[in-house]
């Protein structure tokens, strides 16, 4: 509802920044996610389904939703940072609209409202069946920005 | 600050259902994670780290932190229903208070309220350091009983 | 970034009932509230600014912020319910993203999704200065639908 | 579940100081409501009931719930808080768990973690019926702390 406002990137090298961060961060490798889009203030994570990502019904785990929701929003913030700063997500909180049951999830994060000291930013997570997307997850994240700490 | 209930379990087989339900989160095994301990209402979920669960800086990522409190309030509720009753997380939110940074995770979820349709409840997670325990996140957790749909 | 749905009601006395019920709430009048846009799946929320709504530095109270939130997110959820049906709020989450400081406050609620038994709607709160409206909270609210309870 | 911390206010007039604060609110008079207990990092608020905070079924208002277990989160935070802090209230989260039907609300807010500029804090709201207390609402909250802005 919100118009979507058009963000500018305070470090011109945001976009390796970001990327090798993300490379940084075990978790989502071993999930198997990805950037797949990336401009300042938005991200956007994709995570093909496994076996090793379910919940008990063969569905994503709400775990893997709020992992990748949690991440996307992380990134859509830090894409704004200048160089020298660093991010800690405060909190997140996720709907689970519908089952995630598909052959993809896509999260796509993106920055609210870019403060001094804190962001907050949005993410909807859709789940790809038969190449159709269907929301299934939507969250709200606060994330805090840390100057003077380079994030590598 | 609300003085914890006692629950019965209506289901007297709950320990085996809790757990082969557990045993099929592809999630879960993925992590690592295991059900430390199983009570009527309450569900304790560890954790060991490893580089794989890690975010930029080699914490616990926020995302194994969410996924292992959300599995412990869905597992603390689902000990609660009739034998032939499943669950679904609606919802979830987490404050992550401190830097998971530590050898295990430990997420104790407990149940607050037990409704018809819908059941409250809370997560805790500490992280274990040198065997000490400091809170690192909360959370709160919505979970909807699904009733004459069996789990397995 | 959802693609906003068109959202059908099932009560074609919707506006009335909605409005009947809004009337009924004594918290709304008490703060003087009004709504000012319904449509199936949308509900509009306004109160203006006194000192009786205001925190400690003379703002809007983040509480007006999040009861406008709520209310409108509800009513959104109530407007595509059958005639025999009553709305409850199970949870809601509020961002305050900015200060709320100036002469009026205007909080939209739409459906994201409407289930059988739940509904998840988001509001978005702009405070209006000068006659600029600022986003100043985004929140999110599970509402169940309670069959065969007439609200009235 | 987390062991309750024992705080000490660095304020030594942080009784007077919230007490001030909360008379400068102007929703609380509003609403009725009243500081009932106040120590470092806990706060207690009650509100009477009174047809002017129903919502349309005669219950409490969600919304008056919400703006008491935020005033008492954020009053728990401040207590904390040096002379010369003041605080910003950045989210809340509040799960409704039973219908809030009585003659009284009470909101007893805690600090969970007080860091440097973030303080966390969850309230559980208790509505109270022919004198018995019942659980109708848990919340957690994240609030900002404002260093060199003194609150009044």
């Amino acid at each position: 509802m919100a118009a979507s406002k058009a963000f500018e990137a305070r470090d011109p090298e945001f976009q390796a920044k970001v990327r090798e961060s993300f490379e940084r961060q075990g978790l989502m490798k071993h999930l198997g996610a990805q950037i797949s889009e990336l401009r300042p203030g938005l991200c956007e994570i994709r995570v093909p389904f496994r076996n090793e990502l379910s919940q008990q019904h063969g569905y994503f785990h709400g775990g893997v939703t709020g992992a990748i929701a949690d991440s996307a929003c992380g990134y859509a913030a830090f894409s704004l940072m200048p160089a020298d700063y660093s991010v800690l997500a405060v909190e997140y909180k996720l709907n689970l609209v519908a089952p995630a049951m598909g052959e993809m999830l896509v999260a796509r994060g993106q920055v609210i409202r870019a403060g001094r000291t804190l962001t907050i930013a949005r993410a909807d997570v859709f789940v790809v069946k038969d190449g159709a997307e269907t929301l299934c997850a939507t969250s709200l994240s606060t994330i805090m920005a840390l100057a003077g700490k380079s994030d590598s």
